[in-house]
This record gives structure tokens, C-alpha cells and sequence, in this order.
């Protein structure tokens, strides 16, 4: 399968935020809908720092209130 | 493999953008770098609208000048 685990970095360590993703998309500056295999959703303030599919991997930054 | 296809949306229509791509990484506000599996890069102006592992599909769209 090739679903990817999606981790929040902070501070130069990651943390899971969702396991076997399946769907990304971006509704908002800023605020992403991140969906699994499973069908589960959540939404995550920040944005994608870099994906690679090969593997398997989704690294996100958080938003930071200035 | 894990790789999916890039397409960019536009009125409707998908356009390939780039095949086999693994690495999605954005560099600035509408600006995204883009590498398939072969270490070819590509920049793209613009967002990504949504992204599906499962379908290999990774759909773009355009940074349009207002």
C-alpha cells in the first residue's frame, strides 16, 4: 500500500500526527484536511514541509502565531 | 512503487505536469520543488490543491497574478 505517515515537526523532532494517509488537501492559508486510509479526518493548522511517497513520509510544520 | 503522477488543474482539465514524482517540498509561498523517482527537479509556481497516495495522483494548480 502507499499510504504515509504524517509527522509535526517542532523543534528538530517529530512527532506522529496520523498514521496510513491516504489524502492531503489544502482549504485554507495555513489549515490542511488530512484524511486516512480508514476514512478518519483531521485538520491540521500549519503547513506541508516536504513530502517524499517513496518514503513514506508527510513532515508538517505547525502554524505559529506571531 | 509509491510514486504518483503530478497534474496541473486548470478550468477543468488536468495536464500532466510531471510523472513518477516522489518529493514535494514547498520552498516558499506558492512556490513548490518537485522530484520524481529519477533525481529530475522541477519548480512549480503555485499550490498543491490536493494530493491522494492511494490514487498515485497529485493535483496542482497554477499561482495566478491578480
Amino acid at each position: 500500500m502507499c499510504e504515509a505517515n504524517a509527522y509535526i515537526e517542532k523543534e528538530g523532532k517529530e512527532e506522529l500526527f496520523m498514521e496510513s494517509v491516504d489524502v492531503i488537501q489544502p482549504e485554507a492559508e495555513d489549515k490542511l484536511l488530512i484524511m486516512n486510509i480508514f476514512g478518519d479526518q483531521k485538520i491540521f493548522y500549519g503547513k506541508i514541509k516536504k513530502i517524499s511517497l517513496i518514503n513514506h513520509k508527510i513532515v508538517l510544520e505547525k502554524f505559529e502565531e506571531k
